[in-house]
């Protein structure tokens, strides 16, 4: 084929592999940098450059391969990421957008700045700073690392000042900054996409669950009052318009007990909390993502069930992967099984997921369980 | 990943594809086999031997890899298949359902057997016993070739007794059989998928619509009587539960003036009629397939859209392929294109296919005209 474009994209763990499907079917071919051999992407037909996704001689390898740039992490070297930019080859999100969302401190202040609902934050440099802003704050604040954090690492609940000097050792040598504790009452998340001329749209709010920090469950949509659906999409809205280049944003929001939608945090890129767009929106998150990066339009955001639940199929034990109930896990036909093809296994590690849809969400909710209780992995 | 399971399929085009990319999120590897280097499903993840379909060693190495073995194209080597399936790596459908089918006129008889309805045939041994049958028939019939036939090819309409002499030339050395022709309002198609225990279920009925004897757009779902539906799905019904092994197969049907709904011919696979069902069925009839030739049980066939309109892009020049219009294809949300990455372009080759949802068939198929006015490949 002449003239057949390429998607390059930093990262082929199972966002990648997600992607690759997507971006396949329109006629790219993808290419991932990714550290190691045989990753999720490279299983379903993307060119794998083995390298890390620090190593600036890859990325400017993948940029010559590539027509448009996108990314699955963003834990990178966004000075690298903007030189391979400068070479002409279109990233999006931009590095602009990954440098902000890195740092979740700027991020915060950027979102505050911009009038979006936060919790209160602060800066602390030392421990002893930490202490006023724990009584700021009310005697319940987050410790939490500037950059890197991801599924619940980097951070700490600080219940009284004797708490903070262990998060300082914890966190030794990294940029700190503190969080009100806000308690809430659930998770909501909004997926955003952005086109290239900056033409946004909405997923419809769904809520998250999550265990241990790590998102474990997603219901789509949300369970939640007209007056909280609103606030949510409005506050996706405004992130998305606020945010430079294209794609898939997916911002992590907190509804308070008082009924107050407040930011967590924004990811630049698709997002566990959208893995159920496959089976229950018009377009996935995947697809999305990939018109949205590569110049095409938008897709339908529209659910076309009325409810979805996701779970994650985390690693309960470490070992070679190894898939066994699926017959079982699929006996519901309204169920479908993703295996991101990870091998070792691991407490914990994202192995694929599941989603259940139905006429309600209780009736999903309990479709997926049941397949998640057959499947072992 | 340990014991992860190996699908094989015979043939590796358009269906062969878009059965790998149903497959791999599954957990499954592909591996098919296919004349053409780097054709349509290698593209996708696929591991591809290059041989011919009628390549016995190579059909066997691909058993061999496989744990399930599957075909996208009936034009094979029956027996074959027949000694690979004796190694015992499980082929569905089943050779003996391929055998069937491959003849035609071994299928019509099957069909008439067993009370399935079909227009008058006859087998015709030569010109003059071809004469008779074509005054039986009224004056008006079809000749075709037992084997082979596909997209239109080997069959000639008779509208007199001296057209015959032209059709024994144009098909010398093969076997032929007649038909009546019947004058039909409209063509419809009836996906079933049977499962490893026999266990059945029907897509909705779809509408498909020939040019130059190839299907050019499908309307999900039919636009028909509650009478003409019930015809035509308990006919599916009946030709799935009469079939041997398990897959997708798709029943091909005329609807007459008289009201009547006759089949035409099966496919025992996954068919152009049912391209839509990526979008507009809770299980696409890839994914179906995949899991009724694995022992996996069936996904929902639910209509999750309104309506869904499905265009093929043929190819309208032989040269190079080159892909040109994709963004304004897609400039309605509810519209997906899918490229098969087959080069070069020929003309009436199906390099790819169009779906628009809607809330009408009106509706979708406004969007996919637009969308195919707009592509060029």
């Amino acid at each position: 084929m002449n003239g057949q474009q390429t998607i390059g994209i930093v990262g082929g763990g199972q966002l990648g592999r997600m992607l690759t499907l997507a971006a396949l079917p329109l006629g790219f071919k993808v290419v991932v940098v990714d550290p190691s051999p045989g990753c999720p992407a490279s299983q379903v037909g993307a060119e794998q450059i083995i390298a890390n996704l620090y190593d600036a001689k890859a990325l400017k390898k993948l940029a010559e391969k590539a027509d448009y740039l996108t990314i699955e992490i963003e834990h990178l070297d966004a000075n690298i990421l903007e030189q391979v930019a400068a070479s002409g080859t279109p990233i999006n999100p931009t590095p602009k957008t990954i440098k902000l969302i890195q740092d979740k401190f700027a991020q915060k202040r950027f979102l505050h700045k911009a009038g979006i609902p936060v919790a209160p934050f602060a800066e602390v440099a030392d421990a002893e700073s930490a202490k006023a802003v724990l009584e700021a704050f009310g005697g319940k604040m987050l410790i939490k690392t500037k950059y890197g954090a991801y599924d619940g690492r980097g951070n700490m609940v600080i219940k009284k000042a004797g708490d903070i000097a262990a998060a300082f050792k914890t966190f030794k040598g990294q940029q700190l900054y503190a969080e009100q504790y806000i308690p809430f009452v659930k998770e909501l998340a909004v997926l955003v996409a952005r086109d290239f001329r900056g033409a946004t749209l909405e997923y419809p709010i769904v809520e998250t669950i999550h265990e241990r920090n790590i998102c474990v469950k997603v219901l789509a949509p949300a369970p939640s009052s007209e007056s909280v659906r609103k606030q949510a999409e409005s506050i996706g809205n405004k992130v998305a318009k606020l945010l430079d280049g294209a794609g898939v944003f997916a911002i992590e929001m907190f509804l308070t007990k008082a009924g107050q939608v407040l930011v967590n945090e924004i990811a630049p890129r698709v997002h566990n909390s959208g893995h159920q767009t496959i089976e229950a929106n018009r377009t996935s998150q995947f697809e999305q993502h990939i018109r949205a990066i590569s110049g095409l339009p938008l897709g339908s955001v529209d659910l076309v069930v009325p409810a979805a639940v996701m779970i994650n199929i985390l690693g309960r034990r470490n070992g070679t992967t190894e898939v066994k109930g699926l017959a079982k896990a699929l006996s519901n036909p309204h169920t479908n099984v993703h295996i991101y093809g990870k091998s070792p296994t691991k407490v914990d590690r994202k192995m694929g997921h599941i989603t259940a849809t139905g006429k309600t969400l209780t009736e999903a909710r309990r479709r997926a369980t049941q397949a998640r209780q057959q499947l072992s992995i």
